[in-house]
């Protein structure tokens, strides 16, 4: 067979009820490229699909699919049909579906899970949005300290059928508190009737079902894991979060902060699905703030008229100020924002930030204040030296101001429990351009008052 | 014990020799955590420590240590320790660890490796930063088509000692071209004599070593798997990459993405680790240029001197203007790159990503029309009703502006094979204030003109 099966060759298939056809395609070709045609069937064609194709491979497509065609396809299903899909799926599977189906979908599934299954599901639900119990699987292997590689063997190869992971299996005493873990790894090179007691690693790295799940990728991240326990306020063992889970609540957690950063509301879905209403919301609402904000710099300027009548090349040099303002503020903010989400800078680290940014503040600074002293020395013969010299003054203090802003407020966010990304560029822009513009102005006055 | 051992502990562990203590203290605590307080040691009872610890233990230290510390160790090393080192860590570590020593501590290094180590790790040196094959480990497990469960039970035994990972094993033919993965799960469970030709995946989702490390970052996340293997262009497997490692690069790249984003030349070290000269120049560089792009604007503004003279209002409402076209563009910027780096927005989606920006400005330009409208009525009474319905109209025109450069400047980048990351807020930020002035300016002599 050829390494792809196209849209339309599926598409054929089903037309033609080539069952067994089909069958071998789904056998060979892999699932997720096949779930991108399987999105572009009509319905009635992946119902037919999802009956005549193996149990468990439905479920993994299903999981694949989007939560508009995933709840078509539930809505159709009898009670015995939606059964059997569950008995296929991972909890963390299903409850990651569940929390985009409206309301009574969601009763209609519970009505047909088993009594085991719905404790799952409401125990998972139950946990707060964002946090490690929200994105756990309750599917893993459990041992006990005193069993023998030999009964390890076993018991992996029983639970091991339905758990998301069995490269780590982890060890609790008799009221299910987490003891230690073992790699499977040291199991299977291990002798048969030694203890897991002896094996066990009791230094265990976990995290509590309440905990952000930033906080689980950090941990992951840190000690370089792929696999983190989850344990709730007892420490009793309930679940487990693997390191390829993590990575979309990686790649989500920084599309968020992105998204803050550039004064967007964080949309949930992807740029191509997320419809124009939604997104002109998510845009509108900082844009008014800014807006407003904004005028307080235009009413600066206002005051100023006189001066600025009297010298233009004051008004002309406005831009050039607010802009770079503006820009070394992004650059000290993003800086640190980062910092504060990967490498775990604290407020502790204030004065570390403080002094790192007045250095290179300076240093940023006086490069500016030189370069644009001689361009408007060359390529504005019109200005007198004085000005020139209060443009580049201005800069100068201009950059400190916005580094020294940019790098402080995301840590000043936290003190407040906000989030560092909200404290982005465009808000510090909006600060830094009022001030940069208060001081200019100032400067003009004292060194160029004469002219006025 | 203790769940922690502290720094001042662990230092008067070492001053006190109290070897069996240190010993102890290495098996129980977290080596992480320990790998902290060693970063703090001096540089001789780091030696002593690893004099005394087991080989493997020492080994994992040293790759959680910075490359300062990494440094000073190596050279103070004996050729014999060297060697024992490198024994106990896998090629990708040593790899990552060479590519931050001076030349002549990576020759000293090599002189020590064995003859196979030298071959493995030059192989791996010899690959592009940044590409799967500078980032695969080479140790993991390999088995053959037609091996029984049984015999791959003893090779996976045998191999599994020094492999990153056993969860996957990969299927090789006689040439070694890759032709089948099977999960560790699935040979566990199955009986002796099945074969391995029967109970291997043949859907294998692959890269090439010269692929993009971000390109593997996306099929890990595409397809949800933990491991990926790494074929050459003979299609031989010579590698493989764990979702663990995938999380470091990801958060690498974003963090790159970020920086661009915010005008700053990536750094390759946290915030902290930065030092000041190094954190300055990754900054200066677009800050100029930025500075004296926006000196256009300035030389926009500077000509329409005689306007701004006459109708006071028309300059009080620039900075608005500009600030608000720049935040507009930016966080269409924002969310069209993150699209490219996420979900695989390519140059096919540009008519998509206009048609939805036009819409969204439409929407927001309206928004901020009224609602500057009437905020000028109400709290600028001095304003003339054409003044204001001038510098509303102008803003209305800059957010469509803003929003549609903001979208299509990053997928213009790939079309010129340049990181869309780069085309972020601060640069649309500097092309839509001179449009928005030109326009603005324009607009106030068609209905402003009697006036001036």
């Amino acid at each position: 067979m050829e390494n792809k099966l196209t849209f339309l060759e599926l598409e054929q298939l089903v037309k033609d009820r080539r069952y067994q056809a089909i069958r071998d395609a789904f056998d060979y070709y892999n699932l997720v490229d096949l779930t991108n045609h399987v999105e572009n069937l009509d319905l009635n064609e992946i119902l037919l699909l999802f009956k005549i194709l193996r149990k468990d491979i439905t479920a993994e497509i299903f999981t694949y699919l989007s939560s508009e065609k995933q709840e078509d396809i539930i809505t159709s299903f009898t009670g015995p049909q939606i059964a059997g899909m569950l008995e296929n799926l991972y909890t963390d599977d299903i409850v990651d579906f569940l929390e985009e189906m409206p309301a009574n979908v969601v009763k209609h599934i519970l009505t047909n899970a088993t009594a085991e299954q719905r404790a799952e599901i409401n125990l998972l639900l139950s946990y707060p949005e964002d946090s490690a119990g929200s994105i756990m699987t309750t599917d893993f292997v459990e041992l006990k300290a005193s069993d023998t590689v030999k009964k390890s063997i076993q018991k992996i190869k029983q639970q091991g059928k339905v758990a998301e992971t069995i490269s780590y299996c982890y060890v609790v005493d008799i009221n299910r508190v987490l003891v230690g873990s073992i790699k499977l790894r040291d199991i299977l090179f291990a002798d048969e009737d030694e203890l897991i007691s002896d094996l066990m690693d009791t230094d265990i790295v976990c995290v509590a079902t309440t905990d952000d799940q930033e906080h689980t990728a950090a941990l992951i991240r840190k000690y370089d894991v792929s696999v983190l326990p989850v344990v709730n306020n007892e420490s009793r063992l309930i679940g487990v979060i693997t390191a390829d889970d993590i990575i979309d609540v990686i790649t989500e957690e920084t599309t968020e902060d992105i998204q803050k950063m550039a004064a967007v509301i964080p949309t949930s879905d992807s740029y191509l699905r997320t419809g124009v209403l939604e997104m002109t919301k998510s845009r509108i609402a900082w844009l008014l703030v800014l807006m407003v904000s904004a005028t307080f710099t235009g009413l600066i300027i206002q005051g100023y008229e006189v001066q600025l009548a009297s010298i233009p090349a004051l008004a002309a040099a406005i831009p050039m100020i607010m802009s770079t303002g503006g820009n070394a503020g992004c650059q000290s903010s993003t800086m640190v924002i980062r910092g504060i989400a990967i490498d775990h800078m604290r407020i502790k680290d204030f004065g570390l930030v403080l002094w790192k940014e007045l250095r290179v503040s300076l240093g940023i600074g006086l490069v500016l204040f030189v370069v644009n002293f001689f361009r408007l020395w060359i390529f504005m013969p019109s200005d007198t030296l004085m000005t020139d010299l209060v443009i580049s003054l201005t800069l100068f203090l201009t950059v400190i101001l916005a580094n020294l802003t940019g790098g402080i407020l995301p840590l000043v966010a936290l003190v407040f429990k906000q989030d560092p990304a909200a404290m982005a560029s465009p808000l510090i822009t909006t600060i830094v351009d009022a001030l940069a513009l208060i001081i200019y102005f100032n400067l003009a006055m004292a060194f160029l008052g004469n002219l006025m």
